[in-house]
C-alpha cells in the first residue's frame, strides 16, 4: 500500500541505485575531490548557469540553515511566511546554528505576499532589531501552490531594490518546474534567484540534497561552514552520484510530472466525495482536503492523510504514485 | 590503485549495497518509524546491551559534536587529547554548534593519561571556569594505538569516581575491538563507556554513523537535538540498513580484520626501508612512519600517504586492502 | 528640557547616587561575595518572598535573554506577544544568544491572549518542531497597559496547567504595581509568575536589572550562565546597592508614581488637542496618541515623542517629570 | 583591611563618583546619543590616535568576547596563551559567544612566544581545520609581566604578515603603560595593534570597560554586535564619564603607579620572608610568590592572597593600596 503521507515515504527510484553501484568502483579522493562530485558539479553549472556553485548536504534542514549561515550575519534577519518549513518544521535550526531570527507573516495560498517586502522595516542605524537580509520563498510552497515565473520576478526586484537577497527552498522544486512547464533554470537563475536549497530527497533520490549559490562570491568560505556545520560526507561520491541521473537524465522532471499528475487525479477523485472542500490549487503533488471526519478517519487509516490542522488534511503524492494507489483509496467509497 | 590516505577514500563494501537495495520495498514511515530502522535499533541493543538507544546521523563529528549537546551544558567542558579527532579536525564544531569548551592534553602514544583526569580542577562553585563534565577517548586512536580494556575500565572508573561521563569516539572502534580479539561490548558498555560514536563510513558503509548512548535516562530529548542539529534523515531506512550485515553477519569484524592485517603487513614491509622509523604500535588500520624525503615524495604519490607533521607520514588501510596493494607501493624500491 | 521619547533618558535618582557613595567603602569580595548584594539580596527575598533567588545583570536585554538561557533549552519555545520587548527590540539577543525561538502572537491592548495558551501545539513527541516551554509577559505591557491581577493569575494557571513556565518582562513592573495599587509580590510570587526581569534602570536606577527566580530550584546553575553570558559584575556592590533606597524605601513607588500621574496628566492634555486619538488606556508611564502630521512634528521636536507605527506616536514619562514639563509641551498650542 | 586578593576588590576611585555626580544632570539621549559619551569618544581618538572607535561594555570578558565576535566569523580561530583570561577565567564565553575555538599555547614568563606565530598551520584551504585569524595577547599579563614595546612589535609584524590581527586585554594596560613609562598609545597603536579591550574597572572606575579598534573599517557592524551580545548601555553616559576623568586627568596613570609601586614594595618584603621565592619579575601590579604552608596560611587571612597553583600565591595592589597596608601584612612576622 503506498502512503500518501509524504513524499518522503517513498522509496529510491532504481536509476538512483544504479548511480550509486556505478560510484562504487574502487578508492577515490575523500570530502568531494573525486571525479563523481567533479561530474555532478558540472551538471549543476549545465543546469543552473556557469555561475552556480553546489554544495552537496544531507537534509533540506541543513540546506536552508546553512544558506542563512552563508548568506546572514546573526543580526541579520530571515523575511519568511510563517508556514515556511524553515520556520515551523525545522526545530529551531536556523535559530539555534544560524542564529538568526526569522520574521514570519502569514501566507496568502502558501505564498509571500510582495508588499510583505515593500512594508519592512530596514533601519542599518538602529541596533535594536535586527535588520532583514533574505527572503525565503519555498518553491513549490508547503500549500501545493506553485508561484509563477512573473510573482517570482517581482519578489527578486523588490528584494534586491531593497538590499535584500533572494533564497528559495526548492525541496519540491522539480514538482514546480514541470508544474510551470519549465527548465529548473528559467525558475531559479533566470528569475533573480540568488541561492537555492534543491532537493532531491522528496523525488526519488536516497538522500542528497543541494546548497546551490547562483551569483558568484555569494559564500566564498562555505567549505569551512559546511564542515562545522556537521555536513561534510567523507565519501561525497555517493551524494553526488544520485544528481547523475536526476539531472543528466531529467530524473527530476519524470519523477515530479508522475507525482504531479496523480496529485490531480487524486484531487479530482477527492473533490468527488460528499462535503469534501478543496481550499487550494492543487500545483504540485500536495493536495489539501477538508474533510468530513468519518471519511477523515478512513483516509488517516488508508492513504496515512496528514491532519495538517483541524480538519484539513494533506495528502502528497511521490515519484512512484500509480493511479491504482489513488484508486486503491476510494475502494468502498461509493464514488465513481 | 588503492588509496592508503584514508579509510575514507575506499567504496562500500558489496553487503551494504545490497542492503540498501533489500530496504528499497516500497513505502515506509519516513524519520525511524520503519521497520528496517527497529530491526537495525534491536541489533544495537543485543550488540552493546539493553539499554543502548541508538540514534543514527550522517557524519563522525556530527556524532562527536551532538554527544556533547546531549551530555554536556554549554558551561560545562570535555576533556580530551589534543590530537583527538574533535579536537583537531572538526572545524570547530564542538565549539560553535554545542557551545562547549574542549580542555585537550598532550597524549601519550595517542592516549589520554589517566592522571589528566586525577589532576582536573572541578569546581562546582566557580563561575568563573568551565567544569569538567566529559571525557572523551578516541578507540582505535588517531595514532593508530589501542587503549586495553585495562586502560579503559581504569578511565571510566576514575573518571566517574569524580562525577564525570566518558564518551568513545569509535571511528576506527571495529579495528580496536579486533586488535583485543573482543566483541563490540567488551571494549564499551562492559568497561564502562556511556555514551559512544559508533563510526561505519570508514569501515565499508557508504555513509552511517550511530551515536549509541549505552546507558538509560542520558538523553532523553536527543531527538530534538538531532533535528535540531540537522542530522535527522527523512527516509531513515537507507542508513540504519547499511547496520544490518554490520552487526547481524558481523561484516565489522571481517571488514576491520582485513585492514588491521594489512596495516600490519605494511608496518613490516616499511620497516625495512633504509632510514624510515615508526614511531608507534601499530594496532588498527594506520600506520605512522618517518620516511626520509625521497620516499616520502614517492609514498606520498603512489600511496597518497599524507604528511602528518614533517617527516611523519600517515598510511591507513582499508577493508578492501590487498597485499597486492601493499606489494605495488614497494615495487621497485629494492626491498624484497 | 525633559525629554518625553524613553524613561531611559532620564537620569540618576539623588537616593541612588548616595547609595552608591555609601558602598563606596574600602575594600570588599568581588562578583557578589560582599556584605552589599548580601543585604540586597535579603531584600528581594523580603520584597519577593523567602525562595526568590535574584541575580543583577546589566540591562533587561541580558534578564530576558538569561531568563531563556536558563529556562528552556534550545530546542524548546517561548510564547510571546510580537510587540514584547524580547521579540521586537532586542536584536534578536534571544535568539543568538539563548538560541530559542519565540512564537509571537499578536498582541491585544498590548497583552497576549488567553486563547494564544489554549491554542499552542505542544507535543514532546515531535521533534520537527519546538516545543513551547516559556510564556512571556511584559508588564507594564509596551502599550502602556497593564494585566489586571485576575488576569495575571489566570494565564499562570492556564500555562502551568500545561506545564508551561511563566516569565515576566519587568521592566515596568514598578509602574504596574503602583496603577493596581499593590506591593511587588502581589503582581509577581502571588499570581504564580516563576521568573521576573525586575527593572531598575528606567525608574530612576543607573543601571541596575534583576532577574529573579521566584520558586526554588528553578536555575541551579544559573551563575555559570550569567558569567558564560558575559554579565557577572566583578564590583557587584556597585549595582546591588541601588536596589538598597529602591526596595528598603520604596523608592520604586515614589518614581513609578510620579511617572504614572504625569502619563496620565500628559494624556489629559493631548486629548483636548484637536485630532488627537489616543487609543490604549494609559495604565502606566507610556501614553500612546495618533496626532496629525503638524502637531507630530511638534512633539517630535519638544518632547522627543517617539513616531512608533505612522502617526502613532509614543509618549514616556519619568520619575522626574513634572508638571511644568507636561505644561511646557502644550505652550502655544492653544489648548487651556 | 585592604584586600590583595584581586584589584577588583578596591572600589571606586572619588574623581569617578564626582565624574558619575556630575554626569547626572537632567535628561540626555540613551545608548550613547548623549554628550557625555560624545566627548568620551573624543578622549580615546585623543589618547590612542585618530582612528581609534570606541565601544563602551559592562566587563572585561565581554570587550574580549565581543572582539572575537567583531574579528572573527565562527571557524577561524583565536590564537592565545593557555594563561590568557580569555582561555581560563571567562567560563567558556568566547567559544559560546562568538563560537571560536582557542589554540592556547604555554606561556613563557606570562606571554606568548614569538615562534608560535610562526609554526601556526595556517591553511585556507582546509576545511576540517579552524584558521588562525587573531592573535590575543594580555598586558599586562596573567602573571604580572609586561611586554616590552619591542615585543609587541616583533609579534604584531610577524602576525600581520601571516594575515593575522591583534589583539590585546589590557584589563590592566595601564599598569602595564606606567611599567614602560609610556603612554597609551605607544603600547597600543604604535605598536601595531589592531583592537584593544581597555579595562577601567580594575583600575579605580566603577564598572566600565572599553573595546577600541584602532584601525579604520575593523568593525562596521558592531553596534548591532553589542546590542545583541547583551552589552548595550540604555543610560551610557554614566558609563562614558567615567573615563572622563580617567583619560582627561591621567587618573589612570596616578592610580596605576600607586598600584605597581606598592607591587614592588610587596615583593621586596615577601623577598625577606624565609622559604619564599618569587619567580617572575613583577612589572605591574601583581606580585606571584612561592610561600612555605604556614605563611601561606597567614597570608590567605590577612592578605586574602589567591593560591594560584600549589603553593604559588598571587597577590595584588590596587590603586589606593598603601605601604601601611603592606606593612601590615608583615606585623609580627620578624621582618624589619
Amino acid at each position: 500500500m503506498k502512503s500518501f503521507g509524504s513524499d518522503n515515504h517513498s522509496g529510491v527510484h532504481p536509476a538512483v541505485l544504479t548511480a550509486i553501484q556505478e560510484a562504487n568502483t574502487g578508492h577515490q579522493p575523500a570530502y568531494g575531490a573525486d571525479s563523481v562530485t567533479e561530474e555532478a558539479r558540472r551538471l549543476f553549472r549545465q543546469t543552473f548557469g556557469p555561475d552556480a556553485e553546489v554544495f552537496f548536504v544531507f537534509t533540506g534542514t541543513a540546506a536552508n540553515t546553512l544558506a542563512l549561515r552563508a548568506l546572514c550575519r546573526p543580526f541579520e534577519a530571515v523575511v519568511a511566511t510563517s508556514a515556511a518549513h524553515l520556520n515551523e518544521d525545522e526545530c529551531g535550526a536556523p535559530e539555534y546554528v544560524a542564529g538568526n531570527k526569522i520574521l514570519a507573516f502569514p501566507p496568502v495560498e502558501g505564498k509571500l505576499s510582495l508588499d510583505v517586502i515593500d512594508r519592512l522595516r530596514i533601519n542599518p542605524h538602529d541596533p535594536h532589531r535586527v535588520v532583514p537580509r533574505l527572503v525565503t520563498l519555498t518553491q513549490a510552497t508547503e500549500l501545493g501552490t506553485v508561484y509563477s515565473l512573473d510573482e517570482l520576478r517581482a519578489i527578486t526586484e523588490r528584494a534586491h531594490a531593497r538590499g535584500l537577497l533572494v533564497h528559495m527552498d526548492g525541496a519540491r522544486l522539480a514538482n514546480a518546474a514541470v508544474h510551470l512547464g519549465c527548465e529548473l533554470a528559467d525558475v531559479t537563475t533566470a528569475v533573480g534567484i540568488d541561492a537555492l536549497s534543491f532537493g532531491g530527497t522528496k523525488n526519488g533520490l536516497l538522500c542528497a540534497e543541494a546548497l546551490v549559490f547562483l551569483k558568484p562570491d555569494l559564500a566564498p568560505s562555505f567549505a569551512f561552514i559546511r564542515k562545522q556545520s556537521m555536513q561534510l560526507a567523507s565519501k561525497m561520491r555517493y551524494l553526488s552520484c544520485q544528481f547523475l541521473p536526476y539531472l543528466q537524465d531529467q530524473l527530476w522532471k519524470k519523477n515530479a510530472g508522475q507525482a504531479n499528475a496523480m496529485a490531480l487525479y487524486l484531487r479530482e477523485r477527492l473533490s468527488q466525495l460528499p462535503g469534501c472542500e478543496i481550499p487550494y490549487p492543487t500545483q504540485a503533488n500536495e493536495v489539501f482536503a477538508v474533510l468530513p471526519p468519518p471519511i477523515a478517519k478512513i483516509m488517516q487509516e488508508k492513504a496515512r492523510a496528514y491532519a495538517w490542522d483541524g480538519d484539513l488534511h494533506r495528502f502528497v503524492t511521490s515519484f512512484d504514485t500509480m493511479k491504482e494507489d489513488v484508486d486503491a483509496l476510494f475502494v468502498g467509497s461509493g464514488t465513481p
